[in-house]
């Protein structure tokens, strides 16, 4: 438990120690110790004022029902679906009809997108014997949705086109670290075939990184350690990969989200487009297989072995080289246009402050039926609209608009949602948007987790306050969840993590700035990711049949939801943004103190010493990244302020939350990211060299990565002003 | 780096804020600060006073030789050596021929032990189909010593004889933690033959809970991932174990050493013998086989699946059931009487103090060749002997004996050491033997390590100052050592560990108190630990065929020895063992608060209360376990009293030296430990639930796991005296 008396002292002594004052925080609490369990001392303050605000929560947990739950899912995963297919038009179809059969508005908001197919894909070993290597998924006996035609081969959207046969060289997980130890243990790389198991990072960047290493293709294939028979007992038998599960999925890394052509601006049907031939995707063929088929080449391999850490766990040490005779073959051909594609956008009109919304959203398309990926996060987006509506119907409109959304082609490249997102950049999308939640493959097991902007934390883990845990309903989420961890400087807070890459809150987060979550929860027993397995049957027998795991994050979604769209105070912290920040470059400035690239004024280092403006950056560093009870001075900060404003008029209110959003978008700078301009955030992007993870303060990093001191005060000093933003209020 | 003065005021502090003064340590030093690399001041102090000490290291590093190492290596790792075998009969001979080749004094020592051999085994598939199972190991072309006619099938020496069928539990590796899972998973074990791998804990007690569990017979295997190809390439291209690898050995786990028939006293030919009948040993049929054997009994497995972390390497998800109709047939026959067995003795009489010895040990059976175990050691005890002799021959006879020993029937159960110890304990061995060094399989790779009694640490470290590491001419054992990490205490000092089960050093550490150690060198790159291809062509392929990490551990065992034979003072550290129990002693004492099982006299827990010698212990296990700097107040206190000791005459050091063996000896009680009255060592004993483990201050980890806070009190006022026995000077 935090003490306030510490917080008082330890703030005093590090006032008095350095020599500019920095209005961060303002002054600190008098003495009330916080409850262990999350308190939102204004979540009184709503707009519904004839309601309890209990009698509120308790209709948001009362009316999503697991039955409806269970026929969405019907409705959505009963034919494969990818974009640009006839099964994803009919689920926009459905979609729209479903919407508006409960009151909704309902757009088709339509894009034209540059969209790859496959044609045609071979893996061969031409000797020393010769085996043709399975690249389709089999219908297995016990789920009939495997045999459905509409079923694609497994195939790497964006792979380049070509027939190519060389030695083979096995990459681990063709990370860039495992390309650099395959250059240390000098294995030439150079025309050969590289094969590479699934698993930490983008698949997109094994491609990058094993083209760049001069390999001539690239075979992926899911190893039995990470998701197969190593894991349990595998489909149908349990759920995890057989051998002849094969993972699909896009290779795109270019450094913006969204259609390929349209860099940064809405892809309509008119405008200029960029030549594809320009564009920096993958020139070599790459193909997935699984395991069986890639026992077939790694047993076949007679070279030297691998270091540490690079055994799978099929039945063979593994070697880094195939040896003299082994040759395999990789061929891939595939073809791309523009296609018409549309995201389903289904609004809710606020009665309040309507041009104030919040969108919750998901994509439609998938790799095969999608049962799990995306719809086990599309079906709760459904369930929640219907929540809404239904309230609405009884008189509790929302005070603000709340958009349903559903993304079409985002297993291309996060195209939906970046469009819309595109488009809307100059609609005023950053002055009104609060929040975007994402629901993508969200209801996958019993225990929920989430991933959000640190100025929507609070509101998360209050909501999760009021909703059952999966399966238990004595017990909160809120209880589950913060058993398995607190929040590193929240203690009474669930930890919740980071965004990184791969699903459609990237436009809002990282390039317009809007406070992000994505939901989820499991663990799962199993995995059908961007198989043909993900179907219905595979879905009801691993994650359950009796849909309380979607019923949770439903339920979560419309606490979460109701909370920024009734609350009369905006509940977001853009304080907590400040406080990440902070720390990490406290961390990144020890760091660089460490390595001689600046100094910290005392003389003690040989680094680019601090002028004025830096010294006032570097000291705003130090008070929040030492102080041990920053939390604490923030929660005070939050609640203190809400109670004062909350005796105030309207008008002082609209203010208090235009302000609050504004702050909220502190750390986007339009001019972005250096070499990769789309990304506007300077608090946090994704991870340019695993793709899925993120990195903190991307700008001081690179600066420190590159060893410029110069570069690094600079980037400091704006991500002062930023800090300074987000904590100090303007009203 | 340790600082007086912070030492000097912390140990005032401590003195002030306790009310009863304990003389553990005497008064704190003066000032010096220690040299990074650890000295040893009175190492000029030794008998050869005409020598330089730096030509005696030199002759002492010069002598070994590799070409010698490997001739000793193909003299006895000739022909398979199990005990009681016409092979291992040759062995000994050829040892007492070399030895008196060096002019050495030789004694054939003889025992008569009881011992077993194997007569028939099979493992069989019954239902659903019939399948026999390999219990031997194939002759393989590219070792022909694999096919030798004397080398026997797999087999676990000690297994009750029986014939027995039943349904399959597997149960991971069978460890007590391992059974207690299976029986919170409402697994039934009774009447069921068990399959478990190898690892995690001696083979004796995975047979003992089987037994206890109802098991109607127990298979034992390798699991490719605990030492096949998920570690690497398999023999004969790598070393790993291919899945014909079987590792055989012993199972007997009674509460002593040695023979079994003669409990604590020598085995000699016409002593009283315990019934054969009457002992513990496991009455149902154990049997190992190889991974190939093991994975077509897993494979047929159709039941339940296993808890997280029993997954192993063969290609399947594991499962803890084999379902309804599986059933496994297991038959092994052995047959076991008294032999007369030999430990070969060789002595080098001391010229100064003749009736104060070293030993330095090490077995000379084996499960086949033995080319790694033993004789990885035991070619370098004969070459210490030979570098000795020679030393003896140039005029430079060490001060004190040495006995160079090759003990029988180690495999069955540490038999000869312990007869010979048994023996002796009657004839002084306490009083005259300073320390045993324990070879056994210990050249094994190129880094070395070790493990012994506290007290023995300095001067072990002392002598890897000396000593080049393997294949490094430039670089010291001790460099090498300590970059691996440094004691807990003494930081410019190597990792030294604890000893534990498993080897010679047993009967002299754990029963007669005999400061002892355990050398070796890894790592490893395979395994051919206990099977049928522990050969020479195993041996050199894989830990090398230069012999430089033999010549190693050779020049560590001289440097050690000549310190312990040679210096005028014994160059053991009483201390040291004091400070191992303090350290332990708080930490169990601080479980036992937390428990509430005692008090610590505040009256803030439930606990017994002490009483005041009970709070005169506590008080000295405060001083020594909190205590960050004990380990200068250590060092300063060993060298101030060897350098004021070196002016004094040479009666003086006669006296100190008694006394120093005599504290050595502290923590000795011939009560013995409750429930195995034969490990007589309070300090440290194997632990009795894994065997080769161990576990520090035993019968007071005892009282606190039975929460007995009497016996708590009890045990650490025992502990307390022997504490300060230990650090206490007597002269």
């Amino acid at each position: 438990m935090l003490s306030t008396t510490k917080s008082k002292s330890c703030l005093a002594a590090l006032a008095a120690s350095v020599p500019l004052s920095v209005a961060v925080f303002g002054s600190s609490p008098d003495g009330a110790e916080r409850a262990p369990v999350i308190e939102m001392p204004h979540w009184g303050y709503g707009y519904h004022r004839n309601l309890d605000k209990d009698e509120i929560d308790r209709l948001l947990v009362e009316i999503p029902d697991p039955e409806r739950l269970r026929r969405w899912h019907d409705l959505l995963a009963e034919r494969p679906h990818r974009a640009g297919t006839p099964g994803d038009e009919q689920v926009v179809d459905r979609l729209v009809e479903i919407f508006e059969s409960m009151g909704l508005k309902v757009e088709r908001h339509p894009f034209w997108a540059y969209l790859p197919e496959p044609v045609d894909a071979a893996v061969e070993i031409v000797s020393p014997d010769r085996l043709s290597l399975a690249v389709s998924e089999p219908a297995i006996e016990e789920d009939p949705d495997m045999a459905h035609p509409e079923l694609d081969i497994g195939w790497n959207a964006w792979s380049g086109s070509g027939d190519v046969t060389g030695r083979v060289v096995y990459a681990n997980y063709g990370t860039i670290e495992d390309f650099e130890k395959l250059e240390e243990l000098g294995v030439d790389v150079e025309g050969a075939i590289v094969i590479a198991r699934y698993g930490r990072g983008y698949r997109g960047h094994k491609a990058k990184f094993a083209e760049a290493a001069g390999a001539a293709g690239l075979i992926l294939y899911t190893d039995p350690m990470d998701s197969g028979y190593m894991r349990g007992l595998v489909y149908p038998e349990g759920g995890w990969a057989a051998g002849w599960y094969i993972q699909s999925g896009s290779l795109k890394t270019l450094p913006w989200a969204g259609d390929a052509l349209t860099p940064g601006y809405y892809a309509g049907e008119d405008v200029e487009r960029l030549d594809p031939e320009e564009l920096d995707l993958p020139r070599i063929p790459v193909q997935p297989i699984g395991y069986d088929a890639a026992h077939e080449i790694l047993k076949r391999m007679t070279g030297q072995g691998v270091p540490s850490g690079w055994q799978g766990g099929l039945p063979l040490a593994y070697r880094v080289t195939g040896g003299d005779e082994l040759r395999v073959r990789v061929m891939v051909e595939q073809r791309a246009e523009i296609r018409r594609q549309e995201n389903v956008i289904a609004t809710l009109k606020g009665a309040h402050e309507p041009d104030r919304f919040i969108v919750v959203g998901g994509h439609h398309d998938a790799w095969g039926h999608g049962a799990g990926d995306p719809l086990a996060g599309t079906i709760c987006i459904i369930e929640a609209a219907r929540t809404f509506s239904e309230l609405a119907e009884r008189g509790m409109r929302p005070a603000r608009t709340i958009v349903f959304a559903a993304w079409g082609a985002e297993e291309y490249g996060l195209i939906g949602s970046t469009e819309w997102v595109e488009e809307r950049m100059g609609q005023g999308l950053r002055d009104n948007c609060i929040a975007y939640i994402n629901l993508d493959m969200s209801a996958m097991g019993p225990r929920f987790r989430a991933s959000s902007s640190p100025s929507l934390r609070r509101a998360i883990a209050h909501a999760s306050t009021v909703v059952p845990t999966a399966g238990n309903p004595d017990k909160t989420v809120y209880e589950d969840w913060v058993e398995r961890g607190a929040d590193a400087v929240f203690d009474d807070e669930p930890r919740i993590g980071d965004l990184g890459g791969g699903s459609d809150h990237v436009p809002f987060w990282f390039h317009a700035g809007v406070p992000s979550a994505g939901f989820g929860a499991g663990p799962t027993d199993g995995v059908s990711y961007h198989s043909n397995a993900d179907t219905l049957t595979w879905y009801r027998q691993i994650v359950g049949d009796d849909y309380e795991s979607a019923l949770m994050v439903t339920r979560m979604t419309n606490a979460t939801v109701a909370r920024l769209a009734n609350l009369r105070f905006v509940p977001l912290s853009p304080a907590r943004d400040g406080v990440a920040a902070g720390r990490e470059a406290d961390r990144l400035a020890r760091l660089a103190i460490q390595r001689g690239i600046i100094s910290d004024g005392t003389g003690a280092s040989d680094g680019a010493a601090p002028d004025r403006e830096q010294l006032r950056a570097w000291v705003a560093v130090r008070m929040i990244g030492e102080h041990d009870d920053v939390g604490h001075v923030i929660r005070w900060m939050e609640d203190e302020r809400m109670e004062r404003l909350a005796k105030v008029e309207s008008d002082g209110i609209g203010a208090f939350n235009r302000d609050t959003i504004e702050r909220a978008r502190s750390f986007i700078d339009d001019e972005g990211l250096a070499g990769r301009e789309w990304y506007k955030n300077f608090l946090i992007s994704t991870n340019p060299n695993t793709g899925y993870g993120n990195v903190l303060l991307p700008s001081l990093r690179d600066a420190l990565d590159a060893g410029d001191g110069e570069a690094f005060w600079r980037e400091l000093v704006r991500l002062n002003r930023m800090m300074e933003r987000s904590s100090t209020p303007g009203v």
